[in-house]
């Protein structure tokens, strides 16, 4: 399937099975902004759940919190995100519409031929880390670079624009104060990096690991949920000694990898790509890139973000922020790795990896399937139990099954259609394992199971199922 | 212990143990805002997922979503929230100093003997019944009731105060839109109402589930984290047959209070408020209140809100959200029972049920405890492997247990300190269980286990610690 295509069929597909609606829909949705429906949540739930147990409960040495979204305005400041988070935009003064100066050249550049196009960006790029906004004007000017709406190459100068959402807390006039919801988790953990060092008596190395939203009021956010405005991170900081970076650095490189290789992903579907321009925080980075339907594009980075951000809240809070490392008995502000994975992002690759349309046709008919091919341990249904009949005590066979196995895990009831068509429907729901209770079940206390992934189906004893799921939907 | 002393205790040791944090402490705080730390994450994650597994996994006919917290600013309209979600609030005009009128009025009556003091407190809530600002400021001029800052009685007239956050989405000027942080996560199931009924084939009666962020701008916040201006909800609407409604209301309110019971906390400390006045979208409604160390407060709602969300957002966005009812032949709008309990005020009860302070002294010597006894599924920590030594291979066989028990739940392993120390530990973080690996664990492969609420230990075989505590932890 060519890819774009294939990225239309898993947003259709996610919309008629129930996994990811536009949001507001009935108000003809709300830009970059996506709800999880029923099968969408547990999905996602799921994977977050893997990522908190095998960053926290698995390790000896992090910890995960939950910190606010709201957090003192100063944090900000102190991050660099009042001053840098933004992107460099210009209006055409004649239809008053504002662009993205990368979008606007690049989108320019699309209708040169390649060399000429590939000689723009890079110029482009240049300016843009030289921070040159009146040779990026020059650039968009001498190209005579139109508006799409105007057609006319009037523009206002180039200007950055914040891409933090803010709002006012507190009601009481003379104490209001400009928040932002946070752009990123991790400024979270560092505030409290104290805090939990000092509560959980915790020695360096240690992490502190942590999922929640953040907010970017992106220009331009597309490609389904891998970039929007609301979103969610995983994110983990793990303190160091200074100097040892390097090697902790090289260590969640492969730590991480190994975990996206833990999901059945196969190892050419993933790639690193290595910072060249490091950002001010960072001195070496990394992304984690998959092989998404549009291309290979950053899930995960590894950062080694130094002790840049302990240090800005120590000027900017007057607080000190530093550990006493009774080992060689000195005090100093650690260094800092950070893992920061998209939760969004994860469930679009989880969806991807998974989604497979097959071509079951024989000599005698044409067939095909949707089937979402999910690991076990993340599907959203674990189990589900068919039925044959309606009738016969079949029905209360099934939910007996069911009432002892969903203390467990997942399970689903289904009595309509017929048997194929309910495979079917649970093969789109990513459901590894169906159980159809029959006539013979009452004889001899065994059903057939059946295999989402290779349809082949076994009788086993009904008393084996809830043990024979319990094993393979194991996280560990 | 008193009740304001206990209320105080148990913020001073949830800040002491890594339970919750003020937000961006070194920035010195934001108000009514808390960070949970690393046990308190675990709590309240512990929490979340009890009540998800109780309200979804366990239940054939609820399913849950996750919603974004941005959502079209015409849901809001629609609710009732932009025109209605607000206080009444006077400004004193030589201090600027603004007050919630209730509270201005209720700090006030604290002054006067308690007959006086009712009175007013009467007078008032008819005023605020009947909407009457004009009524509420004369009766605040006419008992002379100063502002506490200026001393004056110079106020301003009496104005509503909307309690939602706003921000401003998209970047480009002609498509800025003023957008809310959701203040209840309940209107994002109304708006997927059809989408999850159609692509989950759902036959009322149905419930979908929820957990998640809401905001509230509240002028006064307080009660540690009773009521934040930032907090999660766990909602279920529960979509029924209009004319059904009384029967289901008395399901869920039965049905939710089992919930609370079987948390192990007595049916004294609980009991239901039903609303006499009711919100202009519910015919019934009641509170489960619990007796929180500040007395009986709400901890969630049980409410028949009718089909007034469903028929409002039909006619704010004009689609259709009836349901077919294939066993009358007929179309309705269907009629919902809410269920809503905050998540931070559900740990703010388990810590405050949890929270003991034992006096363990004997004629020999003075002795005390404080113990967080919390049901053990709900345990941040379940396992605490404590080596008594850290020599002759006793952490080796503490770090095997541990590896094996971890893919099944959080464990802690400790060698610092003498053991009654390290027990004490675990008391104050609430860890049930306490393993000792000491020189005959080598000897014969048994090992102490020790319980946290009796303190009695006993020996058992190291092979069989998982297994006991798999089955002490289990949530069903």
């Amino acid at each position: 399937m060519a890819n774009e295509n294939k990225l239309q069929a898993i947003i259709g597909h996610c919309k008629e099975y129930g996994f990811v609606f536009q949001s507001s829909e009935i108000y003809d949705g709300l830009s970059a902004v996506y709800d999880y429906g029923q099968y969408g949540a547990e999905l996602k739930k799921n994977i977050r759940d893997y990522w908190w147990r095998s960053m926290t409960q698995m390790q000896d040495n992090i910890v995960g919190i939950d910190a606010a979204i709201f957090m003192h305005p100063t944090v900000w400041k102190a991050s660099g995100h009042v001053d840098n988070f933004s992107d460099p935009m210009i209006d055409n003064k004649d239809s008053q519409k504002r662009y993205r100066v990368d979008h606007l050249i690049e989108g320019y550049a699309e209708t040169l031929d390649a060399e000429a196009g590939a000689a723009i960006i890079k110029q482009m790029e240049l300016l843009l880390e030289a921070n040159d906004f009146a040779g990026l004007k020059t650039l968009i000017e001498d190209k005579k670079i139109n508006c799409a709406i105007s057609g006319t190459c009037n523009w206002t100068d180039v200007r950055q624009f914040n891409l933090m959402f803010s709002t006012e807390m507190g009601s009481v006039a003379d104490e209001a104060n400009v928040v932002y919801l946070r752009p990123e988790t991790a400024q979270g953990i560092f505030v409290n990096f104290l805090n939990v060092q000092k509560s959980g008596r915790m020695k360096i190395p240690f992490g502190i690991a942590q999922t929640g939203k953040a907010f970017r009021n992106e220009i331009v956010a597309r490609g389904f949920i891998f970039r929007m405005r609301e979103f969610e991170q995983m994110e983990m900081q793990f303190f160091v000694k200074p100097g040892t970076q390097k090697e902790w650095y090289d260590y969640w490189k492969e730590t991480r990898m190994k975990w996206h290789l833990s999901l059945g992903i196969g190892a050419d579907k993933y790639k690193f790509h290595d910072h060249v321009k490091l950002a001010h925080y960072a001195d070496m980075a990394c992304d984690i890139e998959y092989d998404f339907p549009m291309g290979f594009k950053e899930v995960e980075g590894v950062h080694s973000r130094t002790d840049f951000d302990l240090k800005q809240h120590q000027q900017f809070s007057g607080k000190k922020l530093t550990y006493f490392d009774t080992e060689i008995n000195q005090h100093y502000v650690p260094y800092v790795i950070e893992t920061s994975i998209g939760l969004d992002r994860t469930v679009m690759m989880i969806l991807s990896e998974a989604y497979v349309e097959e071509d079951l046709s024989t000599e005698e008919k044409q067939d095909s399937r949707v089937v979402l091919k999910f690991p076990p341990m993340l599907a959203p249904i674990k189990l589900a139990v068919l039925p044959l009949t309606k009738k016969d005590g079949l029905p209360e066979l099934a939910k007996d099954l069911i009432n002892d196995c969903k203390t467990q895990f997942k399970c689903f009831y289904e009595e309509k259609d017929s048997i194929g068509k309910r495979y079917r429907r649970m093969d789109a729901l990513g459901t590894p394992f169906c159980v159809t209770i029959d006539h013979q079940t009452k004889e001899d206390g065994t059903v057939t199971i059946r295999y989402r992934d290779t349809m082949l189906q076994e009788r086993i004893a009904l008393a084996d199922v809830k043990k024979l799921v319990m094993e393979k939907i194991a996280m560990f």
